[in-house]
């Protein structure tokens, strides 16, 4: 049994449980506080940070051919200057190639220990983790710490923990004997070996450009596969740090680092497709958008295909028994990581004739009103509202928030307009509020659709009943990865949860007092993979069953 | 819990213990003698089958628009008469999806229960089916008893074991509570629900109607999918039956029996592509020739394909201790079931300069003549040749046989040319005899594919290792679901198992004394997925673990 695999057993027996029992656990400190991590290491991850912007990246790798990268941090709008390996996926992939065969044969063990320890590596360096995912997805600090920290990780940690249970789920020998009759006997001993299926590669996104990339590597890389990290282009430090570590914890390990490499670009000379199109390309984890993931399941036939991609989010309000802590919540998915989150809310169906709260009816002007009242108080000082809403990824999202700014004009009502707060640390951040559109069902090819960045929909559905049939629909036909009821009637939440069960989404019920948000590893199966918001979930037997294969020998035994 | 699940419970117990030790189990009876069936059985088994000939079978679905069958019995070569329902699936698809809910929502112990009751039913019928397997896939009395019995009721349990385990590894409802420190803190209950992909489609082959049925059949059903049974136009009879047997135990547990439902066609007006393009089909298990496996993984994108088909199994013949039982385990290969088996030998690779037997030099000559000895041994007395080799499923093969013929004369050496045998019991059956054929690498392109029937190559590799690399580039690139080496040298043998492993291939070693084409329930892993003879295996996890999905709802609990 590999040391490794011994020194972090412990963790892994408890992500194992808690995968089973599906309670709330984390292996990783979610806190930045000097508590936990003591008055050094805060400032040194900002240093080390520092240390690495306009400079050639730390990293060799086969196949390098210039350097690449134009990374902008979404705070001070300012190139970060860092310059990664620009690779020829032609000469990379033989010296990944290369490195197979020692992962491969070694034990599920050693394999798991080496991902165990990239993973309690990577908790080391969380907050150079934390700057650099600050100053590329425009994550908050705090967000970018534990967000794209110990949640992320946990995922990570989850998806290993699957792995290593589907492996070993398989004997490595087995006795077999039997009488055949007239036909014989015969005493066999057999041996299972796993073998992966290939090169992995992992297509990060710009938001949260670890959350899936954790668990796409450590599946692969348990079950033998080498993997290539593709970052987004606009995030592609965190990764890069990522790969580092693995290189490092691979390395010591006394195997090849090529097992994971970076291949960074730019969004004018992207380098994805001859990854995806490499003929030793078996797996393929995506997380990005719909119309790119669908592609990719269209014609990426020889890969395994996992996908995470976005769809149109929603909540339908039918009643609640507290209209401020419900609005409050609400608007917090609103404003968090300015509603860039696969799992931030768009589209808030409300009936037209109000809801009843505490049995008294309320109008949906009235809650309309609360809702925007919730908004504007988590923006009410800039220090809470930087903390909450963090920065853009991209100029794009103006543009979007311009035109639907037009089209609230023409085809509804502008409750909210959106415009840029002052960032108490970063005055050129570039920063937008919520826009919030009201909107009828008539309207829908505004909104069924995902449209990244903080615009929200109020629609008005004719009544409860309505909205749940609108708002399934469109998780149905358009995806959705998560979907908010809230509701005190008990039957209605029966009905509620009955409607997105059969539109193969799932569904919270009445959250207020915690980030809506927050979906928790070991705990929600992150994603169905029944509507088009993605074809595989984080994390599930299926996410890591097939990516590797059993082959097996038996040779007959004499006494 | 369900009753039926409670009566069968140990028998799933044993079955997933079995599968994870895999050792040698069976959970049906494999032998047909009065000693376990009683005086009566296999007479009235023989009458049953009798009763259904010249008949309307009696089978109801909707969507009937006339009926159909063309089957001719291999060994009377006389039409079975048998007409079975003709299916409108636009018709058909609908009733199919009303029975859908019920299903869905049961328990996976009730959906399990069920499982096993049809089973352990279809173990009841042995002795029909085994005359239905014989008039229609050409298999012995014997084999279509136990290896269309038994062996293949095996499988059904081995998959539906694993998707029992794979649907228990998911909880129905977890506690779960954390504290978000400013956030707020708060405490959900959570309820996970599987929902199934929606309707599978089951294309069974002609020579071992339920091998691969049962299985198929078990891992959706179970998993809350309903089952459209596609039977080659050869050999519906069993798979008839099976589906009347499904029906049956469905209705008489509360559900609609048109969860598993039957599809019939003819050479001539052919049905499965409708069921395969319908937009409703979301599982494709498939087993047949390559060439439509390959097509379907291509080009039935939306569904979920599991592919089992064919490739060129070979023989490496290194060196023995005993030449006879080792000439006699591959020739049982090259008789049973006229070679129409997945996991009968096709090429023998021979060094040129011969092998050692015993530490003694035998010239490729003298060990060809053993092989061919042992074929005529094998073939000596009608009843033990009509025992072993059964019926020709199809004409076809004659052609086959008479083209390979030709090219022996061309292209190498006809070592022993295919004639019928005289069956005892049937004047008119379907037979013919190993056709062998010596040829050199240099004629590759005569063995590099499955030709189907009893067809072999004795091919002359310049050496041991010669052999070794040809052998395991055709399973690479040509695909093999059976591999054997012959060697008394265990360094060989490593090097075997580790040019079959890189291959994704899997290989047996030194088998003597028992029926090499034999492939164990609950221990063989049956094809790897690794090299063109298919997707899938049978069984893994991977051949469950994505035949359904996982909704969640989690509420908010206020203390």
């Amino acid at each position: 049994m590999s040391c490794l695999f011994e020194t972090h057993n412990a963790t892994l027996e408890k992500a194992l449980d808690a995968c089973t029992k599906r309670y709330a656990w984390s292996a990783y400190p979610e806190s930045p506080s000097r508590k936990f991590h003591g008055d050094t290491a805060a400032s040194a991850g900002k240093s080390r940070f520092e240390s690495l912007l306009d400079q050639d990246y730390p990293l060799e790798q086969p196949g390098e051919i210039g350097r690449t990268g134009a990374e902008v941090s979404p705070y001070t709008r300012q190139p970060l200057g860092i310059r990664y390996p620009k690779v020829d996926v032609d000469q990379l992939y033989p010296a990944i190639e290369k490195a197979m065969p020692a992962w491969r044969d070694t034990s599920v063990e050693t394999r798991t220990g080496v991902c165990l320890e990239i993973l309690d590596r990577c908790a080391q360096q969380l907050f150079v983790n934390a700057h650099a995912t600050m100053h590329t997805a425009g994550q908050s600090y705090i967000m970018a710490f534990a967000g794209s920290g110990a949640n992320a990780l946990d995922r990570g940690l989850e998806a290993l923990s699957y792995a290593y249970k589907a492996m070993k789920d398989i004997p490595t020998t087995a006795d077999w004997q039997r009488d055949f009759g007239a036909a014989g006997s015969a005493k066999l001993n057999k041996r299972y070996r796993l073998m992966p299926r290939g090169v992995s590669v992992a297509v990060c996104c710009a938001t949260f450009p670890l959350w899936n990339g954790y668990p796409a590597l450590t599946a692969s890389l348990a079950t033998g596969n080498p993997v290539v990290m593709k970052p987004h282009p606009s995030a592609i430090l965190p990764v890069a740090l990522f790969v580092s570590v693995c290189r490092e914890v691979l390395s010591e390990a006394g195997f090849d680092p090529n097992l994971v490499t970076l291949v960074a670009d730019t969004r004018e000379e992207p380098a994805t497709l001859p990854l995806l199109k490499h003929p030793h390309t078996a797996i393929i984890d995506f997380t990005g958008s719909p119309s790119f993931g669908n592609w990719i399941e269209e014609n990426c036939r020889n890969a395994q295909v996992y996908t995470e991609t976005a769809g149109c989010n929603s909540v339908i309000i039918e009643s609640t028994d507290d209209l401020t802590a419900m609005a409050s919540a609400i608007a917090h998915s609103l404003c968090q990581a300015s509603a860039q989150m696969c799992t931030s809310v768009q589209n808030i169906h409300i009936p037209a004739n109000g809801i009843l709260v505490n049995g008294e009816r309320v109008s949906f002007d009235a809650v309309a009103q609360a809702l925007v009242a919730a908004v504007e108080s988590h923006l009410s000082d800039t220090k809470t509202a930087a903390f909450l809403c963090g920065a853009l990824v991209t100029d794009d999202t103006y543009d979007t928030l311009a035109r639907l700014r037009d089209s609230a004009q023409q085809r509804g009502r502008l409750l909210r307009d959106s415009g840029p707060y002052s960032h108490p640390d970063f005055p050129n951040a570039r920063t937008a509020t919520p826009l919030m559109i009201e909107v009828t069902q008539a309207e829908s090819d505004l909104y069924r659709e995902e449209l990244f960045g903080p615009v929200s929909f109020l629609i008005k559905g004719d009544d409860a009943d309505n909205c749940l049939e609108a708002a399934t629909r469109d998780a149905r036909e358009c995806g959705a990865i998560t979907s908010h009821v809230y509701s005190s009637d008990p039957e209605f939440l029966d009905r509620a949860e009955q409607a997105y069960y059969l539109a193969g989404a799932s569904v919270a019920c009445n959250l207020v007092g915690m980030p809506i948000n927050f979906a928790a590893a070991y705990s929600d199966f992150h994603v169905t993979g029944l509507n088009p918001a993605g074809n595989a979930c984080l994390t599930d037997l299926a996410f890591v069953a097939s990516r590797f294969r059993i082959v097996q020998s038996k040779r007959l035994v004499t006494d």
